[in-house]
């Protein structure tokens, strides 16, 4: 990982594998006079995919940064790209959804606090009361929409319009114990990060750590994913795990699980805010 | 874990959560001037249950070895425990399953050779010849029964009469890639493991490993467990994993996945050996 | 680990290895109507030497709490014993110290609130300002001790005089960056925690994870010990690791650093209070 | 990790960090209808140095094998790089040198034999007798160097000039308990690899599991790295541990030692033989 003070661009390519990929990027970059700081790609031979992530300095860069788009598009129409252009001095504006366990979300405020994220937690949006005062002593706005079977869709609509209205560019379910709607997962694609307190595929939906206690494995996980329309189904981004034993009591693995819970979350929001994650099919490349 | 040149006594037992259980075993050892070398317990608190491993030097302890049972009979049947006792200076008879992969049939070998295991590896069956010269050149006998679908009950039924034959006390299926029958399990119980090469419960089946590239999963396992008549779903003695990403194809993960097999099947076996794993339920008490 | 909600006792005991050690503590529990909940004992073969803890319930048991060392020291001076006894239901009080860096202490801080420790936090010492706020926002008492070469010695001395009044059975150094005086470290002889951030014996002292980044490990550590009169010498409890590769610059290090950190100090101290650590020599037996 | 059936070239370069090194290398290949399969490159901006490995199918490129060298040169010339050229088809030709212990030996054997490296063991050198019959069974010559303090330097040369005889590419120190002369070292700069049965930089030197078991680590390792004239101090190529508690005796450590030192050996001499590993200054960049 490169911690240059330069603004950087990074384009996130996904194309029909075919000669000339690697070059067609580079060779832009080059004649332009920008300096590559990064460029990892990655082939699917089955799937005939290619994907790529490059990155380089702005600094002594001739496009101009509101030119690049238009100057890029010959190139990516040329391969039939599918892309997207960041720089890094754009922070994204991350909404954390919560319900009433904290861990998750006070250790991706510390560590936002801490300056170990490229990224500004705009606001946080819980179905409970209990953490406003967390929150607020860190910064961001707190929104308490209370959820029922009848208000539900209701609410996710409001939540919606105030996640649009404010611009929001990733939503971080953070241990937040309602399951999203279709439709908001659709406005949303690839956008939803969620932690699930297991090694999926093993113990889906609820009460994971009952399931494995029940089941006596002897290693627990974590599993940070893409929400999609399927509960628990969506494209991996990390995994972690730790081990347990007989000795370990139901309560025991939530506690150890804890641990992993946060800091898999906080690898994936951090990958995903760093541009470093292409989801393909059910699947994810991950560019470290 | 103990490297004592003297013989010792193993009791493993389990019963109803009951005071005085420690003291029980603990005050009969001692007087009767046996040297307590290794005492572990647990207790399940949800089922009730107590389990216990105690090991004891021979030297200078006055019940004879032969009298050992009828001496402590008095005390497990007083609390109702079920038991076994176990000397060190058996060697448990193990019979080794394979069929053409060799990877764990050879790393138990070679553990075996190099003084690992407190065991003898007496015979290998396989229902292909291939690995006879292989398993000859370390000592073992092998046995070659092919098994098609007509025959492979009346090859089982040969198999348990060879099994029997030779006084096998465990039988271990390194990559067998047969199912075997109900009737052997119940002939066996808690006495065949088996190594399954996924992370359970997530991926049991044929083909783990196409599975886990198929979901995209970021870490891979191997479980090693006692079979029963539901195909891995037996309790789980032992599970080991290794980080994967994008760039590794299915044969990279079985690639990687054979160190994972190899060391999750020695440690089952190892710990089965040494008298250090009791079942309960569907679960296992691994007293390491 | 038990979660019941009876009280415990928990005896803690080291002496020259002799038969009847686990009888000797096992029947005076028994003979009292006491329920063993945990027993676990080590023998360390080269030294002779038998080291043992034992939990049991108080409900039921007949020896009055205030009784009980009166009646068990018998059986400790006939084996020799070094022993403590403890009640679970005593919230041993902690006292953090800490500088300017804040995860480890915000992470304490915010186990102890979730119910994660058996402890209670009592106060906060710190030669810097800086984090009062934070600390009483969770109610610990902060306490500034600027330390200058001059000043040292009268401060510890202020210091020992406020932990003691304050009757404090932890000292917790969470990165605090000064190294403690021999004086000091008599006084709480295995009663101070510290976490250095790697994994000892390799880069001891200053600037650990520059250390190894010059030196190209693959994997960085961080480990919690007690301290002793040497720097980062004494009987280390736990220690965790974190792959890294070239791409982490000391800065990412240091990110990845502070996760192993947190958990190594938080589960050695959490392993102290319920009396799960015993020193002998320059070593420590777990009892987990 | 690709697993085509064509053969590929690939570059390892490094150089002064500078504009259009990626555009240089992708647009040589490019404009001679190379298709790329992996790129990889890295910057250490501290030291300023750019280094790549980058491998493309010479299936319908058009530039002929035998010319490839001399075609590529003015670029390298132009921007001052170092660098090697290995084509996929060619099998490095291996020396793994032993003593008595077998463990690594036969594990590097067995994967040769199963496909795992893209290698070709040519030959055993032993200044023990013993490891001879397990070797032929296998395939290689054994030859026999007796060393003794007298005999050593001689007999070193002859090992040399049998090494450069059979054209060997790498040798692998797979537990050979002999410290190579610094001529030896020297002549095979970055071509020798040790695994040292620590996690160094801790327990450099003699008996590391008994230094280990008399520090009370919670954690061993395993490490494999470049033999450089200072023992123990090379670049390292692969770490990887295993946690170990009060329980292990140093016989123990041994036994659970070996497992980490044969699958850290074979990831590094795997490696190695794929063109994956970029040494510079006394570190290693490994393209995984």
């Amino acid at each position: 990982m490169m911690t240059k003070d330069t603004t950087t661009a990074v384009l996130l390519l996904s194309c029909r594998d075919q000669k000339g990929l690697v070059a067609g990027t580079s060779d832009f970059i080059y004649r332009n006079d920008g300096n590559i700081v990064h460029a990892d790609q990655h082939v699917d031979a089955e799937a005939g995919l290619f994907l790529q992530r490059v990155e380089w300095e702005l600094t002594g860069f001739r496009i101009p940064r509101a030119e690049l788009i238009d100057a890029f598009r010959p190139i990516a129409e040329k391969f039939g790209m599918q892309w997207e252009l960041h720089f890094s001095d754009y922070l994204p504006r991350l909404a954390i959804f919560v319900s009433k366990l904290e861990h998750c979300l006070h250790d991706l405020l510390l560590r936002q606090r801490m300056g170990e994220f490229q990224a500004e937690i705009s606001l946080v949006i819980s179905n409970h009361p209990d953490l406003q005062q967390l929150v607020e002593t860190f910064g961001p706005q707190y929104h308490h929409y209370p959820i029922t079977k009848e208000t539900k869709a209701e609410q996710e609509k409001k939540q919606i319009e105030l996640l649009e209205e404010e611009r929001i560019d990733l939503i971080v379910l953070a241990r937040y114990m309602q399951i999203i709607g279709g439709d908001f997962v659709k406005r949303f694609r690839n956008r939803i990060i969620n932690i699930h307190h297991s090694f999926l595929p093993a113990f889906p939906g609820g009460r994971p750590y009952h399931q494995a206690h029940e089941r006596g494995v002897k290693i627990i996980g974590a599993t940070s994913h893409y929400a999609t329309e399927e509960l628990d189904q969506g494209p991996i981004i990390e995994q972690d795990v730790a081990r347990v034993s007989h000795r370990d009591s139901v309560q025991d693995l939530i506690m150890k699980g804890r641990d992993l819970e946060k800091v898999v979350l906080a690898r994936a929001v951090s990958l995903h805010v760093t541009h470093r994650v292409l989801v393909y099919g059910n699947k994810t490349v991950v560019f470290d």
